[in-house]
């Protein structure tokens, strides 16, 4: 029953609906398990919040 | 010192209150440790955000 | 389904066994959703990969 | 550049080389997003640290 | 490649623009890497999402 | 009382006991609060346990 954490700028809902089906099936192809054991959590995290070499994205933009 | 995160749709300030109390007791009781020792980060997930069988729970409902 | 995951040092397996129950009892009295639905992961940290106060718990001692 | 983290039980590393190459086409083809931006990190958990309905992994087997 | 996440409360954006520069040098200092091998994300969380000694920082105010 | 996890490959206690002090003080000198308000867990993962590019890290030595 594995547990996927995502951490990622927000994105529009229909690209994530997209991104969790194909994770799933990532699962369900690599490891031969059920679908339904598959949870995938995304933590959306604004760009004040984030940074790459010690600079904010928001600062970056 | 345990720290505790809790992935979770939201819920309400009530249910939340009740619940980090009993988890620290959880501590406490198995444990033997000091209540203060225990620190509960809840961190609430749109149905947006989480998936299971590949399906969003917003697509769920 | 809430997902808990708890950072601590290394302990006995009975009384993690205890730990694991009594959190889900947790969530089972507060929240009212069933038992099946949660799941709880220990990360277990060994002394050297784990601070406080800047100074890691394995010099501590 | 996405972050993902995957809690399961032990696998083989065959089966993990399949599941992050999977993994990294999911973001790639959803969010058409370089490969080289995405990383995978899989917290490997052993059945005595990691339970469902309050009971430990390594008890159900 | 480290990735570091951050468990906090709300802060203004000045003080984690600062924070994130400071943590991405300790690890070029400490480790000798490149800081753009380095990743800060900071999960702020609410005073009603978080918990010391069982009860929430937003009680506790 | 910030919380802070570093995903990263093994390294040596010597340099991680440096890092960890470093981390500390950033917090300390950016947000102004005491050095024991801050933990820092280092999730060391094994190179067969973490990809870039789809790769794992053990695959790309």
């Amino acid at each position: 029953m594995p547990i996927v954490t995502v951490l990622q700028g927000p994105r529009d809902t229909e690209l994530k609906r997209d991104l969790v089906a194909r994770i799933t099936d990532a699962f369900v192809d690599a490891y031969k398990i059920p679908a339904d054991s598959v949870q995938v959590w995304i933590q959306e995290t604004a760009p004040e919040n984030w940074s790459v070499s010690g600079k904010l994205i928001a600062d970056a933009k």
